[in-house]
């Protein structure tokens, strides 16, 4: 084994969400720490960037397309009822996408800014198990070996492929290509119903794209509850998506520009699609390539995850894994959270995650958001419960935007009235969902949120009413 | 006295947001409830209008024309570096006019519909104390007189007008003026830099309009937090917004098409602005015009408020006083929640308001928002506090917004972490309030939203990080 030419007290692998987050807190921990990361991503100089898929080629960058597109649609749609007068909007895709580009770079220099600030060294490589010596892990990080008393795993996730469908980010594209088309597509296919096919999918329809998605599951949105799944198809279909389920894809091949896909419907008629682009988003993988895993026996299952307990330890002594690559829904704030609580166990703290009052979002428009449990779970364990819904319709900031559509939906234990879960499809849903998070970490019920003052006029005044619509007392509706 | 022709357990004097919800909640309790309301407004058929001055002149239509305005000037300036491109926007003020009233339109209609859902009769007419026989008030509303076991007085509040400055709300606006006009006037002054000054002053500069405010105050925003009013002023003027602090107002007369205002400057210089419309927004006073409150010694005090205790008693059995009309802040919110507290103290109930916590804000770009109390506050009270603050600017959904502008600040108890004042500038701090509400009135430690997931990528991490930073560790900053 060679000799480690440095040593810390945290070695974390992989410079994601999870992984810079981590380390940023353990090195506010008083820990000699480091981070190490390889992929470049765009980088002109071919330097790792920190932030992973989430600021390289997800979250933040799709978030960019959808604020351009989104204006782009009112531009188009809106503004002559508003008396804005624009004629018919343009688009400069390379334009949009340069200005995507930028964010993430500047966001991406901001997180190297971080760990100077908390003196985190970046060690750019891959990284992978040697062995351990002793109390000390070696870890390979490119060409060098470093040793590291705690090693925290946060290799992240990559798009799952399929077999028969050679993605090159040019006419097959995962969730990369999708974010940097540098022309709109006439017809865009996208294999997946998820986040991701939603969001880009979204993006592209604005700008002009004939849209048609194909999902392999028989209905939309199974994690999300049923009603907002429901109202999210309809108004995503009255936008113009248009959507197959319970589809098999046989073959998507590239022929000439575009692509020819071939696939079964639920009745299994064989349909062909040709389309100019095609977006595979069926779905993200645990990433534990090249970790060397097996070499040290650190344990995998079956999905591909690093298997951990609830404070994110592995089978191996001081041996942590977080984020994407473990058990537990792939959000990046997740991943943080769960980043934060590993660096306060090294520390003995009793950092923990309370995985029942993590939000999901969606970001299309409306965005859907929402955090506890679907009336599906609570059926399903039994739980009786009351629910208020209040739709947007009724709220005078929504139709000041524009924006008078979807609802809001808590879930409240009927006999101690305590908050299960807040469901939202509506305008700027994404932050509407922070208040909930809130009551339900303080196990508020209805109640109280419904004798908390709100705001007039505000998009949150839907949620004070869904709160009072539990108690069948709402003001507005 | 005249015999009443119909009689109530509980009448409400006036339909604006606080008497509405006091007569819904009333009539949802089982009490047979009316409201009076005698101002049509600009109803085209002339019918008195529920909704107050914040549906029909205030909150409701200028967020209508913030919105337009704001998408106005993203056209005019934004659009282009996002690639999308429109040549330059140009607006049909009367289009823009006509879909804010639209909107209000269908609002009041909408709270119709509410009175009837809850059976609350709606009386046209405006009220006026008669006296009382035995146990029962005598109003007059219009030209028949009704009884009432309970009398709540929500008469709101008007604009206040300067003596020697006529409003014709054609070339000399106040509010209702502002909201209505049909052309963008080339210049414009505002006498008062207050919300409605700003608000209004922003939707016109955006629009075109050379914008001038006058204060007499010598600083702006007195009531906000000193750093947020620092910041509001720099990105407002930024903007275009030209201010003038510490002025006395001599007169403003209608001089041909515009208007000619003469005022003396702090040191004295005297001045004179020429412009084509001036709106005169320097605050707003109650409002008890022909409430015939001497006749039955309600107690009005030298403000013009009706005198109440802390639950909205009046000095006379079974009259109570809510919103514009009595102390407080003149916010619709906090007078709806008086409106149901009251309503909940006449069914015996146990009704309350949390004055502590009513969050403020400002419809400017970017918005302002705050609850709890200010640096200012704290420091004067003596109390020993921790600050954390942390810009949009290191937030990538604000940076895909286009909106990496203002921050967030978080003060807590030195000694106890309890959260003491929430204050935030910045892209869509209206929403973002509402969680910084909900762990107020749950006496939430900064700690604890430290440690609340808040989802990514959203506006609300900045105030998730702000809480961190009171703890100095923040991770993103």
């Amino acid at each position: 084994m060679s000799q480690p030419s440095e040593q810390y007290d945290v070695l974390v692998i992989g410079g994601g969400p999870g992984g810079y987050v981590a380390a940023i807190r353990a090195a506010q921990l008083g820990f000699k720490t480091a981070c190490c990361e390889s992929n470049p991503y765009d980088d002109p100089k071919g330097e790792p960037r920190l932030g992973g898929t989430c600021l390289n080629v997800g979250c933040i960058p799709s978030k960019a397309l959808l604020h351009t597109s989104h204006l782009f649609e009112l531009a188009a749609h809106d503004f002559s009822a508003q008396g804005i007068e624009v004629g018919a909007p343009k688009i400069d895709v390379p334009k949009m996408i340069a200005r995507k580009d930028a964010i993430v770079t500047q966001l991406t220099q901001g997180i190297k800014g971080l760990f100077r600030k908390n003196k985190v060294t970046l060690l750019p490589g891959h990284g992978r198990f040697v062995g351990r010596e002793g109390d000390t892990w070696r870890v390979a990080v490119g060409e060098k070996t470093v040793a590291a008393t705690h090693v925290i795993v946060a290799t992240g996730s990559k798009a799952r492929h399929l077999p028969n469908i050679p993605v090159d980010n040019q006419v097959i594209c995962d969730n990369v290509g999708a974010l940097k088309l540098q022309a709109v597509p006439k017809k865009l296919a996208i294999i997946g119903a998820g986040v991701i096919g939603l969001e880009m999918g979204s993006v592209w329809r604005r700008l002009g794209s004939e849209v048609t998605i194909l999902e392999a599951a028989p209905q939309f949105l199974a994690a999300a509850d049923p009603e907002i799944a429901k109202e999210a198809q309809k108004l995503l279909t009255k936008q113009g998506l248009s959507f197959a389920f319970g589809v098999t894809i046989d073959s998507a091949e590239v022929e000439g520009d575009g692509v020819l896909i071939r696939y079964r419907t639920a009745d299994g008629a064989e349909q062909r699609l040709a389309a100019d682009r095609l977006i595979v988003s069926v779905g993200r993988v645990p990433n534990t390539d090249g970790l060397d895993a097996d070499k040290v026996g650190l344990t995998v299952n079956e999905r591909g995850q690093i298997v951990v307990d609830d404070h994110c330890r592995t089978n191996l002594p001081n041996v942590w894994a977080i984020g994407d690559v473990v058990r537990g829904p792939m959000l990046a704030h997740k991943a943080m959270e769960e980043g934060v609580m590993v660096a306060e166990r090294i520390a003995g703290q009793a950092g923990h995650v309370n995985y029942d009052a993590i939000p999901w979002v969606i970001y299309t428009e409306p965005e859907i958001a929402w955090v506890g449990k679907t009336e599906t779970e609570l059926k399903a364990a039994g739980v009786d419960y009351r629910a208020g819904k209040i739709p947007f319709l009724a709220n005078g900031r929504a139709l000041g935007m524009g924006a008078g559509y979807g609802f809001v939906k808590m879930l409240a234990d009927a006999k101690t009235d305590r908050i299960l879960g807040v469901h939202i499809i509506g305008p700027n849903a994404s932050e509407l969902i922070a208040e909930a998070v809130v009551a339900l970490e303080f196990a508020a019920a209805a109640e109280d949120l419904a004798r908390i003052c709100h705001a007039h006029p505000t998009l949150s005044e839907v949620v004070h009413e869904a709160a009072l619509a539990v108690d069948k007392r709402p003001l507005h509706f």
